[in-house]
């Protein structure tokens, strides 16, 4: 999975969350930074501490981006984090469209957990378990998984929201796609959130659908917007083709697409071929869909880009439902089903190995690993040296695969 | 698994093989460094080519060693190589004790897959499929798999002899373990071999085994040795604990070892817990056994490590096979072969994310995958947040790899 949901435990509250956004901040290089808070002010100066510098509380060392904390009980800030500043502007005025993108993001994605989760519950005709997870600072996750359903074997919807401070180190690395970004101050707040699922169907004639949509932004130390992006991305991997799905598929994911540019398709479809290609088997994860990230202002203006976001989002039950509907029911022997566990195989590579969001997450000290290891299906195989029969639908799906194919 | 044995396609010789040994080499830097032969002689020089130079034989660019290759019929070269050098002996002389340690680590390696194959095939009542593999320069694999056993779910048991080019990257990497290397040559001849196996057992009440000793050696222009060590270990990952299954095993591990040095048990104890680390997890693989690596002059002279080498070896089956026979028969339920599928999952986890061996098989282009990915179980599971249940025979495991225990 590209994108990253880990929780760090602070044992007195529940569990902090990183959220999708965080595989930009992969390789941020000195991890041990000192942190300062975003008006410059570091703990001795009397600035908020981090969890990273407050080992009392159970924080995790080698972190590489900070979580935001609460001031102190009697201690003063000298600005509001904006943590602060989105928790009294949602309580006072509640989210319109005139709310910050932060707030905007998270409502949004909420709202589209909750539709996402019934719709899927109304398929399969089992509940998702919901774990919530609270930040002390502001944010948190919801993370919903469904197990050994009748339709799904495996189904997890997440959001994230996470406040935190980004030290200089990432800010410089981060630089690179986002010249917005302030190079010379020496932390800086951010927040992030995202909705990602991957769900993994029983019958092997139905695909693994996985989606990721995130949103990332930097504050300046009044509160105000330094540096924004969007991210994402919606990708099937069937274990057996039929090819009016995967056109059906790719054709409402284009039509999302085209509605805001006629090249953002071919871009974020050829994007979506280069980054979910498990190298060590010369092959595609699935027959891709779209992927990108870095959407910034020299991409568009905010809020062109977050409405383009939300047609992508909007895009995904239409463009899976029919697929789960239409073959959920199939009937399969136990040779097809074992060719499914034998791609679950590979969907576990691709993972495990080549995935920079979950690399991320699992090297991360008290990332919360069972969010992070959701998108793993419920079983898999691996034979040793099993090739598909000639002329097979095992053997064409591979040869797709290899050869990533123009559906629209 | 730490091991790599990873084959690279060569269309008209079949394939050529990269051994165990070579996870030393796994960040070599340069991988396109200018290859030249023993004697620096480069291609242009009349020198004789390498694969990755001679493109229209299917060379396999970006690699991080490069295989040796005979000379073309009539050319004539200045010094032949250890691989012709070895054949020649061979034809000549056999193998005996006087023989170089290329030659007698070829013959005990494969000696002894052999006798462990016979071995489990004596148990499992199911032959062993092998696929041998010929390198064009002398050398090769031999890969035995055995798949959906009587006893055993899968079991992989292979051979790998390399002989090879190390370019001048690969060398200064090296030196860091192994001051005998010489820093001002451009290239080095390589020797490597290594016996690697890995055992998923059916009944979860058997536990899975890993095994691997290698032999790594340079070469100076005139066929002498220039540097060479030994590498390897063997260790046991249960998914139901027995202590005197553990007990034992670790004890036939520390006789082998005790006969050599008294110290080698507990260092190489020691090295095999922290090796087998799934980090993200915080619990060891398994229940450990012995680990060591880059073991030359300066630790003892060449004979006595071969000894230790051919102890360790030696142990395997009494200290493993007693206790297949004492719980391959075993009654068991499915709540216990799910938790064996769990523990697959975690297995899996490792090797794919944290082993360097296999890391670097699949980062090599034109590595022979299935042999890499031979070590993954058959069949691995992932379930959302399990638990063991408080007090239950699969929380003492956990805990166990948690803390490693001193079994003897």
């Amino acid at each position: 999975m590209y994108e990253v949901t880990t929780i760090r435990c602070v044992p007195q509250f529940s569990h902090t969350i990183e959220p999708s956004a965080f595989e930009d901040t992969a390789e941020m290089g000195d991890r041990r930074h000192k942190t300062t808070n975003a008006a410059g002010l570091t703990r001795e100066d009397g600035g908020r501490r981090t969890e990273d510098e407050d080992s009392g509380r159970g924080g995790v060392t080698g972190d590489p981006v900070q979580p935001a904390e609460p001031p102190k009980g009697g201690q003063q800030m000298e600005a509001p984090t904006i943590a602060q500043r989105d928790a009294l502007n949602k309580r006072e005025s509640g989210v319109s469209a005139s709310s910050p993108m932060r707030l905007r993001m998270e409502q949004f994605i909420k709202e589209n957990q909750e539709k996402i989760v019934k719709a899927l519950e109304g398929v399969d005709g089992t509940r998702f378990k919901t774990d919530k997870w609270d930040r002390p600072s502001g944010g948190g996750g919801i993370t919903c998984v469904l197990q050994d359903g009748n339709v799904f074997e495996k189904a997890g919807v997440n959001t994230s929201v996470v406040y935190g401070t980004l030290p200089r180190a990432a800010i410089s690395k981060m630089r690179v796609n986002h010249k917005a970004l302030d190079p010379d101050v020496e932390s800086l707040e951010f927040f992030a959130a995202g909705l990602s699922l991957v769900l993994h169907p029983i019958n092997p004639m139905v695909p693994t659908v996985h989606l990721n949509y995130r949103y990332f932004e930097t504050a300046n130390s009044d509160g105000s917007t330094n540096a924004w992006w969007f991210g994402g991305g919606t990708d099937l991997t069937p274990s057996y083709l039929f090819d009016e799905d995967v056109i059906a598929f790719h054709r409402k994911i284009k039509d999302a697409c085209d509605a805001h540019d006629k090249n953002y398709y071919p871009r974020f479809k050829q994007w979506c071929d280069d980054y979910f290609y498990v190298k060590h088997r010369g092959e595609t994860r699935g027959v891709g869909g779209i992927f990108f990230d870095d959407l910034d202002e020299t991409e568009k203006d905010q809020e062109s880009l977050f409405s383009f976001v939300q047609s992508c989002l909007g895009a995904f039950l239409p463009s899976y439902l029919p697929i789960v509907q239409k073959r959920k029911d199939l009937p399969y022997s136990d040779r097809e089903k074992q060719w499914q566990q034998l791609r679950r195989g590979r969907y576990v590579e691709f993972n495990l190995v080549h995935d920079r969001g979950t690399a991320f997450g699992l090297n991360t000290p008290g990332a919360r690993i069972e969010s992070i290891l959701m998108s793993l299906p419920l079983t898999a195989r691996w034979q040793y040296q099993h090739e598909p029969e000639k002329g097979s639908r095992e053997e064409r799906l591979v040869n797709v695969l290899k050869k990533p194919v123009d559906w629209v």
